[in-house]
């Protein structure tokens, strides 16, 4: 069977002002030192699963060019362009639509485009595993991610009985307060929800007729249209008819034959700032220095510079990002609350910064 | 007698780096939320007193354009371009063979270009009472300043017998160190030399004569040029020639006659980037921000924006200053060591960013 990747792009994450702006989100940026993308770095660890020609990514038709030039290697039809954002499900139900018109029978894997991978031999060896228990029946497979630490950020797969390389899923929880954190830490019955997913198109199909079938119907007709004359108004007309769903509320958590692959591959999701010193080497000072830095006595700080010369004196546990027309300083206690710069910025109209 | 003023404005100070540099010190910079600079409210505050026509600005030959620009007022040939940096005394002496040469008796205000005042009209009284008592014999009279605290960074005068609204000073001595602050403030017989002095042109030219007849000798011979086509290549020859002597060490600490006069005027060097927020009005949090600044939960914290949005997001105790070429972020403990990104830069050979 065919194996097909769908890589989602659309997002227009905030975390990373002022680097990221709405014309180039998070997983357009390089935020490590070998100077890739994140949608690259998406991209190059999947050729041991999937062709380039087999690697869709879905993502907002202002991003198009984009993608073209970060990955000059994928099929332009292969760049699906949603008019509007409506979350992941319909992005998924659009991609598993175009993707079955082009296979009759075909592997799909669903990724983040803005995720880090430190151990990419396991992650694909994981993702292998993922395939083989997708191939029975109708299975819907997730890759959980084993928790290093109570984290309240993210959602939690709740896991029962083994079954193969898998683990059936009991549920789906949402983010949870610490306390709870730790409890599901402590039961080892927990993993975090990584938002990778990997079925059969007809798997998830056939799901999406069952459990969301007003999204389903209106993919089923984008599908039909693809590769003719009529497509762009088809998906115009269906894509922003389409409400907001997520795949996890739409689909996961009420969908039989759930299974989930505990992973262990150095994921990281790259959530605000503090990753960076995280997912790059630092000095012995624990600063990581991106750009023309000069450093006074400065420790555990991050520098992603500009042009111009940075000169840090004394200072400990900052974070400084320097670009053309805007420049952060900000506490690593306070890197949720750079998207209320951005706020103020939208409140008061200038939209060139946002 | 005539009024006259001495700027002292040929410093170099690096201690404002990046917002100073050598092609723009200290005291042509602007570091108040009014605009003016420096030197340009140094002279505005001593216009009840003095002339605009009787004031000299002692100052390097390569800030001579910077004097005329911001000083329009004060004739072409009273700026005395040093051909190199000699210190003060040096400094002194050209002024005061120069005044001598223009007035057969001047009273002589000598004032550094680079500190602030906060209380003016206490401040011109201040200089009144130095006049009168340097009118007598051939006093020099010195400003000292009421300590506020028991400051390791400046040099101190040590008081004596009370002399008519001065007082006798007994002798000069350097930079303490804390226990030693704090036993001259708890003496009550101790002031910060401010580095302010009054004399009639005679006493100085006199006390140089006898202090240190070699810098005497040549600013004679730089004064009987003065205004004639030799001009320049004597000044450059005699200047270039004099040994580098402070008029603390040369004269102060040797001479008879000196006296000081208290002063409580809110006098501020401005010695470093700290000097900012004390110098301005802060707001609720502690914060001065100057430019275009969004912060979100900062306190205590000093900016000096430049053509850019900057963003302080949770900093506390910080100091930033951005430029065009060069972006400074600073602890508030450790501003003296800006001075240290100065020397690296200057042995990376990177001097158009000093």
């Amino acid at each position: 069977m065919k194996t097909t990747a769908v890589i989602m792009a659309g997002g227009r994450g905030e975390r990373f002002w002022p680097k990221s702006r709405n014309s180039r989100p998070k997983q357009f940026l390089s935020l490590t030192a070998d100077g890739k993308t994140m949608i690259q770095k998406t991209v190059k660890r999947l050729l041991p699963l999937v062709n380039m020609e087999d690697i869709f990514i879905v993502t907002n038709a202002a991003y198009t060019d984009l993608v073209l030039a970060q990955l000059p290697g994928i099929p332009k039809e292969n760049i699906l362009a949603e008019p509007c954002a409506r979350n992941t499900a319909p992005c998924i139900a659009f991609a598993a639509a175009v993707i079955g018109r082009k296979y009759d029978a075909a592997m799909m894997l669903v990724l983040p485009s803005d995720h880090l991978i430190g151990y990419e031999d396991i992650y694909v060896n994981t993702l292998r595993k993922a395939i083989r228990a997708a191939e029975e029946g109708s299975n819907l497979v997730t890759i959980g991610i084993t928790p290093a630490y109570p984290e309240t950020g993210y959602g939690y797969i709740n896991f029962g009985r083994e079954a193969g390389d898998t683990y059936e899923v009991e549920r789906f929880v949402e983010k949870p307060d610490l306390p709870t954190a730790k409890e599901y830490l402590a039961s080892g019955k927990y993993l975090w929800n990584s938002g990778m997913f990997v079925w059969k198109v007809s798997s998830i199909m056939s799901n999406m007729q069952k459990l969301m079938p007003d999204i389903y119907d209106g993919a089923v007709r984008i599908g039909e249209a693809y590769g003719k004359p009529e497509f762009n108004a088809v998906l115009v007309k269906e894509f922003t008819a389409f409400r907001s769903e997520s795949v996890d509320f739409g689909i996961m958590e009420h969908a039989d034959n759930i299974y989930t692959i505990p992973g262990s591959f150095g994921w990281d999701d790259v959530g605000s700032w503090l990753a960076v010193e995280r997912i790059n080497e630092t000095d012995d000072d624990r600063n990581y220095f991106e750009g023309d830095v000069i450093s006074v006595g400065s420790e555990r700080t991050t520098i992603c510079g500009g042009k111009r010369l940075i000169a840090a004196v004394g200072v400990e546990d900052i974070i400084i990002v320097d670009t053309d027309d805007a420049l952060l300083v900000c506490s690593k206690n306070s890197t949720q609350d750079v998207k209320k710069v951005i706020a103020q910025l939208r409140e008061q109209g200038r939209n060139d910064l946002v």
